[in-house]
């Protein structure tokens, strides 16, 4: 990565409201002068040879190319067997860290003000094996995979972000009281990982405590590692709580530098097309993005420009409280991004 | 149980603050005339024949003979293998059902004004089966075990609960997404159960947007029906939304009528002994306790009595936002509950 090249960066628009929020972002990019070319790719699951799910060549080799990816959301395929492409996604690139800065949004009304936060999960095993057996009639068994590399993995990868990002401390979230062996490997590995990062406060929770906790005063949490289903069900938790998906950024990382940034919001199909969606969710993962790439400048003043048309309360979308439209509110954010020149 | 006679439940009071907090409950089914008394047990572990742990013969026979037991917080014991003495006695009676209503209370502030639901939690298997392997060194695996027996017989308590309970709806929490046989075979078994309840709504939803649309908006949901990880997690969850364990009841029921009703927090041993702790929880656990034991008018009155305390804010314990005694606070609910004759 040369600075001030243009790079060029996989975009995955997906399904139903996707390709209008990715054409937002893009928009917004634009605005802004941020150094990015894109590659638009399609990612409807195609059937490989043998039979086994896959995503298309073309966007395999686009993302093997760029490193980089942006997607929108993917509907959820019904047919038996099939997987989800967002998991499949993660798999083929070995995404195996899914980081979610959740910070409250000055502007936007919830029960909550000072959330400022960050699940990071792991992405890659425990329950989301896929190994399951049907033992006898009646009786059926999931199993979680905990390794000692991914939990090393994933601890390195919280803490260095605790330190790239200045903050302060890394919880980790388990329920090592009851899976004494695989939460216990995890959290061994955490604290481990912990001794290498001393200018890092480490400290250890149980997930239920975590959860009764966080809808008490979230202020206290800072970044919180954890096995995957935790993560999934606490990063939206805390999305919850500085307004939904709507509005919360997503990442997934992998190694050398591989990364997808996300909505993870559904396709929104009842809207699509109407020119309706809010593009915050995918325009925050896209700042997220231009962050991973080292484009702080950039990052900074699209974020700035989104959150002050937020606070400014005038050019909102439906799901925000407003009743403009996504081209206007995109508008809106563009022009805030020219006017900071 | 014939009505009128005068019935015995065990009383486990629990270590900490359990002493306490039992004697204030004592002292206000006295005042209400509650038709009760008391067998008090000990529940600290003993290593039975082939060192298992177990539960002392005293206290198991005297839950055997009365069916009923009113259980306040025990310590989690630190040596290696030692199981939970809260699990060792779910596992021991067949506790399968772990029911918590969650109602916000009246004049105790949280951001939510309008909770209403009840979690019910499969208590016997699931991600608690306890079995776990080291494949080779540094993967473990953790086996969840569901199975259709046990699915359908918490789904059949859930609709039961709903229909007795004046409720309209029933929501079962899932990943079937993920863990398509296991959380699948809970799901089909809710799904076939529901048919027999057609009085009662029925819906589906994922454990993370269940999560998430409980901190957007609790008012929506009514009963939760979930397997026993999902139900650790949401019911703590749904519990710090009214205000935390300290004010939560919790009662986890078997078949033909046994059950033990306890409350859900610590020990508290900073406090303990020093009588500033809040009898709450295990007041409305007992109350539950009445209700289950047919005795509604009994109920009726130590709960009124209880939230009127609170709401009157006058005579409260230090967690709830005042500066009285554990005593005094009891004392408050006695005059209150002695009133109403
Ligand atoms: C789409 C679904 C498979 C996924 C998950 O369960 O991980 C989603 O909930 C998420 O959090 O990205
Ligand atoms: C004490 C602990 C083993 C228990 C659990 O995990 O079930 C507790 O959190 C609960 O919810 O009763």
């Amino acid at each position: 990565v040369v600075c001030g090249q243009i790079q060029t960066v996989t975009l995955i628009p997906g399904d139903g409201i996707g390709p209008e929020i990715s054409t937002a972002v893009m928009k917004i990019f634009e605005a802004a002068k941020a150094p990015i070319q894109w590659e638009e790719r399609n990612v409807t699951a195609i059937k490989g040879p043998g039979g086994r799910w896959m995503i298309p060549p073309e966007a395999k080799e686009s993302m093997n190319k760029n490193k980089i990816g942006l997607k929108g959301p993917l509907k959820t395929p019904i047919a038996a067997g099939h997987p989800s492409m967002n998991l499949l996604l993660r798999k083929t690139f070995d995404l195996y860290a899914n980081v979610r800065p959740c910070v409250s949004i000055e502007g936007y009304k919830t029960p909550y003000t000072d959330v400022d936060l960050v699940t990071i999960r792991e992405n890659t095993e425990g329950e989301y094996s896929g190994i399951e057996h049907l033992i006898v009639d009646g009786v059926v068994q999931s199993i979680k995979l905990i390794t000692e590399d991914a939990s090393r993995r994933i601890a390195e990868y919280a803490f260095e972000y605790a330190r790239n990002n200045q903050r302060t401390s890394v919880t980790a979230v388990h329920k090592a009281n009851i899976m004494r062996m695989s939460d216990g490997l995890f959290l061994r590995k955490c604290r481990e990982v912990a001794e290498n990062f001393k200018d890092v406060k480490f400290t250890e929770m149980y997930l239920d405590t975590v959860c009764l906790n966080m809808v008490q005063d979230p202020s206290h949490f800072d970044v919180l590692v954890m096995p995957n289903l935790y993560g999934d069900i606490l990063s939206d938790l805390c999305a919850g709580l500085i307004g939904g998906l709507g509005v919360t950024p997503s990442g997934n990382i992998g190694a050398n530098g591989v990364a997808i940034f996300e909505s993870v919001h559904g396709t929104a199909p009842d809207i699509a097309g109407k020119d309706l969606a809010n593009p915050t969710a995918l325009l925050l993962s896209a700042v997220m993005m231009l962050r991973h790439m080292g484009l702080h400048g950039h990052a900074k003043k699209i974020e700035t420009a989104c959150f002050d048309t937020i606070r400014d309360e005038k050019v909102l979308t439906k799901d925000l409280g407003g009743n403009a439209k996504c081209s206007e509110f995109t508008a809106d954010i563009c022009r805030r991004v020219q006017d900071m020149d």
